[in-house]
C-alpha cells in the first residue's frame, strides 16, 4: 500500500534506531556520571529561547542557520544552535550569588539548518560543561583535563589529538590597536574560516603594525618547539604584555594536557566559529577523520555583556553523535555499557496464563535479565525465530505450568528442556544451578 | 547593572537546575534500564516533524496548542507534542519487515502552546514504549505492567491508582451505527472533556438508539463489580458483539493488573485527548494531585491511516516532570540513584601544582568519588567554605607535597589532618584504611 504520508523524516534529521540510539544513550551517561564526579551538577536548559540571546554572540554562521520562527504570541524565539548562552543566561538568573567556580553540566540536542553532509546534522546531541568564575590558565586546564579523561573512559584517548589555540592574543592584540568589537568577531570568523588573505586586508584597514603583527603569528604557527614559543613570545612581549601572557598561558595548557597522556598540537593561526571566545580554544580530532568530534574555550566576556559582572568562564562541547561516527570510521570499539545477559523469551500458550508469564517476567527482570513475553503462537515457528533473535532460552508457560507454579525452560540452541520451580528459575537460566 | 537581556526562560518554559535536573536523569535512566529489560528498544525521533504526521490524528486540542512554523525551505513543521506519531511513522519508515511484536522505547521532550498551569508546562519530559504487533488484551497487559513495574521500581506503586477505560466499545458502536469517523474522534473529545450533554447530542444526531445506549453505559460507570460489568455486557451484547467482547478486555486488563498489585479502577465514561485511541485507555494517577501522571492506549488503525498495512499496537507515556512533582506534592521520597561519596575538595596551593592535582582527582573519580578542584584561594577562608558547602574531606597539595608524591587530608569537620602517600588515598577517604 502507498503511504498517505511521508514517511522520510525531515531532511538532515535521523531517526536514531538501536544499537545507535543505545549507544548514544550510553555515551550520554557516562558523561553525566565523569561530569557529576568531576564536581559538577547538571543543568537542563529549554529548548526554544529568545532569538537575542543567541543573535548577540553565536557568530556569523550559526546566526544565518538558526531555526527562528515567532510564537502564537509573536516572541521571536530560536530552537538552541548551542547550549553555553542558555548556560550564561542561567547562571546569571538563578547562580550569580553561588560560591565560585560554578560547575555546570548538560546534555542536549541542538539545532542548525545547515547542508546536510557528512557527520553534520540538523538536529545532534552534545554534552558539555560550563566552569564560571575561574581564572586562564587554571580553568581551561580543569575543564580540558575532563574532557581527556571522557574519552580515556570510552577507549578512545590513545586515537584523539587536542588541537589547541588561543584567542587571547588577539583580543589582546585587538583591544591595543583599538579594532572595534563586532570587527574583531569578523575576523576571528575570517581566521576560522582560513581566510587569512581577508583577515589580513580587515586588519589593514585598522592598522598595518597590527596587520604585520598578526600574519607573523599565523605563520609561526605552532608553538611546540622552544624556538617557536620564543620567537612568538618575543615578538609579542614588545607590543603588549597581555597578549604574551596569553601565550604564556597556552603553553602552560598544552604542557598540562601533554602531561595527562593527550597528544597535543597548538595553532596560532586557529580560531573557532562562536564570537564569544576570548581566550584558549581547544579542539578534540581524529585523524583521518574530516571535522572535529569536541571543542571548547574560554569566554570571560558574555556574562558581563548579558549584563552580569565581569565573569572568566571556560567550557567545552562533545559532538556525540560525531565521536560515535568517528569511533566506527576508524575502527575503535567503545567501552560503553554491557547488554543485559542473558536474553529470555517468556512463551505463554494461552491467554489465562499471561499473569503468571508476567509475574515470571518481573522476577526475572529483577534478576537483571532481559526478558520479553511472547503468547499464543505456534511453537514450532516460534522457537527456531528466538533462536534466530538472540534469544538463548524459552521459558514455556502452560496452563500445567502455571497451576504447579513451576516453567518449562527449553535452551534454544541445544533445544534441551527441563522443568524447573519459580524458586530455581532464575539461577537455572543464569547458569548458576 | 541592570541585564541588558531578558534572563527568564520564555513564558511556560523552565530552566531546570541540580537537584530537580539529576532527579528527572535518574527517572529516565530507571525507565531506559526496565523497559530495555522487557525487551524494548529505544528509539530516538527527530525533534521536529512535518506538521501533517500530527494533524491527522493527535486531536482537537493538541492541534491547536503545536508549535508550527514554517522552516527555510518553506516546510510546515511541527516541534513534537507526543511521541506516538513519530514512533508509527518510524516503525513503516524502517522496522516493518521485523517479525512481529516490534518493541521501542523513548525518552523524549514534547513541546505544547498551552496556558501554563500548576504541572503544565509548554516543555515537557515523557517517557514512553510502544508495542506493534500484539493483540488486545494481551500487549494491553504486557504494557501496563511494565508501567506499574515502573512506579514499583521507584518505590510509588503504592501512591498510585490506575484508572482504565475503553475507546474500543465506543468505536465497535460507532461503526455498526456509521458514525463518520471525524465524528466519533469530537465525540471521544468531548467525554475526554466531560461534556456527556454535547456527546450526546452529537450522537442523537446520527442515531437515538446509539445515544441511548452510550447514556447508559455513562451512567453504568465502572465495571468493577459483578452486577454492573453483566449489566453493561448484556447491553452490549444484544446491540454489538465486538463491543461486548471489547468489554471483556477491559475486565481481563483490570483484572490482570489488580493481580500484580495495582489498584486500578474502570471508568465506562472515560475518554481521552489523542484521537488516535481504538481500545484500552488507561491513565496513572495520584490521589489529591489534579493530572495524571501517566497515560496510554490502544491505536489499532494509525499505523493502517499513515498506509501500513493493519497493525494492532498500544503503548503508554510517562509524564516525568509531573510524576516527580506528584511524588514531592503527596511526601513519597523516590528511591532514585544516590550521590557518590564522599564529596572531596582538591585544593592546590600554587599554580605549579595543578598538574599532580588533576592526576590526584583522576585518581579519586576512578575510585567512584566526587573531586572537585580549587585552587590558589586562601585556606582561611576556604575551608570553611567547603564544610558549609557539604565536603567532607579536603586534599591539600603544595609543591612539597607534589615533589614527595603525598597528600594532605583534611576532615572538614573533625579539623583534623594526616598526610598519606598517593597509593593510600583512596582507601583513607573511603574510611578503609
Amino acid at each position: 500500500m502507498k503511504p498517505k504520508i511521508n514517511l522520510d523524516p525531515l531532511r538532515g534529521f535521523r531517526d536514531i534506531l538501536a544499537p545507535d540510539s543505545e549507544e548514544l544513550t550510553a555515551l550520554a551517561t557516562t558523561f553525566k556520571r565523569l561530569a557529576r564526579r568531576h564536581g559538577y551538577r547538571e543543568v537542563i536548559p529549554p529548548t526554544l529561547e529568545r532569538f537575542e540571546l543567541f543573535a548577540l554572540k553565536s557568530g556569523e554562521e550559526i546566526r544565518r542557520s538558526m531555526y527562528v520562527f515567532r510564537d502564537k504570541a509573536g516572541r521571536e524565539v530560536a530552537m538552541r544552535p548551542e547550549a553555553t548562552a542558555s548556560i550564561a543566561r542561567i547562571y546569571l538568573r538563578h547562580l550569580r550569588a553561588q560560591p565560585k567556580p560554578v560547575r555546570l553540566y548538560y546534555v542536549v540536542n541542538c539545532f542548525r539548518y545547515e547542508e546536510p553532509q557528512y557527520a553534520r546534522y540538523r538536529e545532534f546531541y552534545q554534552a558539555g560543561v560550563e566552569l564560571i568564575g575561574e581564572q586562564s590558565p587554571t580553568g581551561d586546564i580543569e575543564v580540558a583535563a575532563l574532557l581527556y579523561r571522557f574519552y580515556e573512559k570510552i577507549g578512545m584517548n590513545k586515537h584523539i589529538e587536542v588541537l589547541a589555540g588561543t584567542t587571547g592574543v588577539y583580543r589582546a592584540l585587538f583591544e591595543k590597536y583599538r579594532v572595534p568589537e563586532e570587527k574583531q568577531d569578523h575576523i576571528l570568523h575570517l581566521m576560522d574560516k582560513k581566510e587569512y588573505d581577508k583577515a589580513r586586508l580587515e586588519l589593514e584597514s585598522v592598522n598595518n603594525e597590527l596587520a604585520e603583527i598578526a600574519s607573523k603569528l599565523w605563520d609561526i604557527g605552532d608553538i611546540d618547539t622552544e624556538g617557536r614559543f620564543r620567537e612568538a613570545h618575543s615578538l609579542l612581549e614588545s607590543v603588549e604584555p597581555r597578549a604574551a601572557e596569553a601565550l604564556e598561558h597556552l603553553r602552560f595548557f598544552a604542557e598540562s594536557l601533554a602531561n595527562l597522556g593527550a597528544k597535543i598540537r597548538t595553532d596560532l593561526s586557529f580560531a573557532r566559529g562562536l564570537a564569544y571566545y576570548t581566550g584558549i580554544i581547544f579542539e578534540v580530532k581524529v585523524p583521518g577523520f574530516p571535522v572535529s568530534i569536541a571543542g571548547g574555550g574560554r569566554y570571560d566576556t558574555l556574562i558581563e555583556l548579558y549584563g552580569g559582572e565581569h565573569m572568566p568562564a571556560t567550557g567545552f562541547a562533545i559532538g556525540l553523535d560525531r565521536t560515535l561516527i568517528a569511533a566506527k570510521e576508524v575502527g575503535i570499539d567503545l567501552r560503553l555499557e554491557p547488554e543485559p545477559a542473558p536474553r529470555v523469551a517468556i512463551v505463554y500458550l494461552e491467554r489465562g496464563v499471561l499473569p503468571y508469564a508476567i509475574r515470571v517476567q518481573g522476577m526475572l527482570v529483577e534478576w537483571g535479565m532481559e526478558a520479553s513475553i511472547y503468547g499464543e503462537k505456534k511453537l514450532g515457528r516460534l522457537l527456531p525465530r528466538l533462536a534466530e533473535e538472540g534469544y538463548r532460552y524459552a521459558v514455556i508457560l502452560g496452563k500445567r505450568e502455571a497451576e504447579r507454579g513451576v516453567a518449562a525452560v527449553r535452551d534454544l540452541s541445544t533445544r534441551r528442556q527441563v522443568e524447573v520451580s519459580l524458586e530455581k528459575l532464575p539461577l537455572t537460566l543464569l547458569g548458576w544451578a
